[in-house]
């Protein structure tokens, strides 16, 4: 099947894959063309180009580490500039820690997608992803930018979102429209992401294509209340990448009407950018590398959110915690631990957990009136929800994560090209 | 063998651990038993109680959880009075967050002590490592201390050390002795540690001894100075314990010399009882759940210390990177995405990394010099060394830890009493 591909063998398709690929909307304007180009060690397809019509407006959020790829850096230019009529992305190689060798590439593969386009290099944008520190060939990409373009069809998003998968075991896509005014405004997407994800953010490539006609900054605005809402919330293994890249790009073909109407109509594009956006990150963390469940942890009663974002996310990526749900063992003394290693204010005495809806522990201490046997049984469900209540205030905040199996080390100690 | 036990017969004996368990030194007028009073599954002893002559100093460095254990919040007022005359160690179950009942516990083990040694009951100190959540009856601990104080003998530091274990696949003491003015100083130690460890502290319980005559003041100061240089530097999975605790205890039988000697001894004593905690570090980094290799990460060029050591635990710390080692990978990438992620300053341009010798990135791009086949080699050494320079300035840490394999999975998904 088209939407279950990997990069290796070794990884099997996530217990919660999707059954087939979802009903993706075309986007008016936008065309496409996939080609495998020999980033990929199983001769799948590696390369992405998508065209975008003139005045298409693009808004960014990337990597926050300190050390990224010459993608993310051309890329960030580009969202600065405000426009853009072509997205190239490769998979297999992030085209990272490459140097100038690297650079060049990335200024070559623009240069020549604008002048075969006729518009500026800086409407050129390019994200890569896979193995970080090796160089591409510039012929691999450069030469067959010319022909993609010309073999460019409305978007066939399955082929789409599979060229971007590396370590991802089913391709991964979303899509919402409503109406306004007689007209349908379309949000459709794709992501990767498997392993090295995190918040802030991930080895997560995301694009979110609308036909709305919107300000850059607007969209740039839209764009960061998506990504808070969606991948800031998920985790991994706590790995953040050198590439990760979420654009939002609007074609403007379909304008949202004029004053009071534009306003709820802007309002209701923001939510539904959102809606796709965390759709797609769930997706993500339920393609966890070697996941075997998905965990839910939310951390309520804190003093502040930044407190409960930051026990939450303790709770999410902390090994001890992941391996006891991975074996169906009810150790929420591990949660505990989790919640403490932050240094975060807990008032210890008034202490509250929940595993699902079982009361594990009430004012700091074991709940004996818990049933035993249903929280066993519980225990073995696809997926588990982790609750603390922190006895501090009113904050509270909510992550998304799976389970630390046998499968993530086999991955990831073999996941080498 | 003795020093070979292990919660569960799942773990596989640490490749680093010893042949056999190392010679100790007695330190006079203390005495010690052991006893197994059922905590531990495999009904392996698990109470030690260590008796101490009067005038005993003692000085303790704890976890900075948020959540810790009774016996740790105990032992903190203990230490600020400054003297003891018992330490009671219980293994296979923390007896942490167990609320009120917990607490009496602690209560009832150092009130009995006491009266056993006619003592303040801020004399006694309890600590704990094991399972968090359950209660301990009171009687399988506080009934058999008047027998223990009884059966108190020179200390036999190998059951003494085996008994505070729990998934530790070896049991962990080293000793050190140095002579002033005719007279011989002892600092002999026993620690244990496997998983649930990281700076700041870990699943960790050290307890190192001395005959030396010093003032409480001296020696918290060379027991901090000592967890700074040992146990603060060495990290398994990131996560920290409730019961941390790392205590040091001097009789005061053998003084330390007059005036300028004085001064002196004391920094033999502060730097030997620092080679004893980094011996004992070692050996709990060397039995990290799961260990196949040992990785010593060091970051140089940093603008800061506390830059270094960031990025140093993040490498330390990331799953991607203890994956590829355990692997036999030299995936450097994942090493820059682990320094970028902590998004500490990095001159990517001058950024260089070595595995062993072997320099794969030079000023931020890979190094087309290597020797591959004996990068390939070193890649299997049993002890990797990882080095970053990020180009900033001159400070540098190094951290220690071990590989993340199929082995940590298996113990840690199946771990619960």
């Amino acid at each position: 099947m088209m939407s279950r591909k990997a990069e290796s063998d070794l990884n099997e398709i996530s217990p919660f894959a999707p059954e087939e690929f979802p009903k993706v909307e075309p986007v008016p304007g936008i065309t496409a063309a996939t080609i495998a180009c020999g980033l990929k060690s199983n001769q799948a397809e590696d390369l992405l180009v998508v065209c975008l019509p003139e005045g298409t407006a693009v808004a960014g959020v990337f990597t926050q580490s300190a050390v990224t790829s010459p993608s993310v850096q051309y890329a960030q230019r580009s969202v600065a500039a405000g426009r853009a009529r072509a997205l190239v992305v490769h998979a297999g190689n992030a085209n990272a820690l490459t140097g100038a060798q690297g650079e060049r590439l990335v200024q070559q593969i623009c240069g020549r997608l604008a002048s075969e386009l006729g518009c500026p290099d800086t409407q050129v944008l390019t994200a890569g992803t896979g193995i970080i520190g090796q160089r591409i060939p510039e012929a691999a990409i450069v030469d067959r930018l010319a022909g993609l373009v010309a073999a460019g069809t409305d978007v066939h998003w399955e082929k789409a979102a599979s060229a971007i998968c590396t370590t991802d075991t089913f391709a991964k896509g979303s899509s919402r429209t409503f109406d306004v005014g007689g007209k349908r405004i379309v949000v459709s997407g794709i992501a990767k992401g498997s392993g090295m994800i995190a918040p802030d953010m991930a080895t997560m490539l995301c694009f979110i294509f609308t036909n709305a006609e919107v300000e850059q900054i607007e969209l740039q605005e839209a764009l960061t209340y998506a990504n808070g809402t969606s991948f800031q919330r998920v985790t991994v293994d706590g790995d953040e990448s050198t590439s990760d890249s979420m654009l939002l790009f609007a074609t403007g073909g379909a304008d949202l009407g004029a004053s009071g109407d534009r306003a709820a109509a802007l309002g209701t594009l923001r939510e539904t950018i959102a809606e796709v956006a965390f759709d797609l990150a769930m997706q993500v963390v339920s393609d966890g590398e070697g996941i075997t469940k998905r965990i839910e942890v939310t951390v309520q009663g804190a003093s502040t959110e930044a407190d409960a974002a930051a026990m939450a996310k303790s709770i999410a990526e902390s090994p001890l915690v992941k391996t006891a749900i991975a074996g169906g063992h009810a150790n929420w003394g591990r949660i505990a631990m989790a919640l403490g290693k932050t240094h975060r204010p807990v008032k210890q005495d008034r202490l509250r957990l929940w595993l699902g809806e079982h009361e594990v522990v009430r004012d700091g201490d074991r709940n004996d009136s818990i049933d035993e046997r249903g929280l066993a049984d519980y225990m073995s469900s696809a997926t588990i929800s982790v609750t603390a209540d922190v006895g501090m205030g009113h904050a509270r905040s909510t992550v998304w994560t799976c389970d630390l199996t046998r499968g993530y080390i086999d991955i990831n100690a073999h996941y080498v090209t």
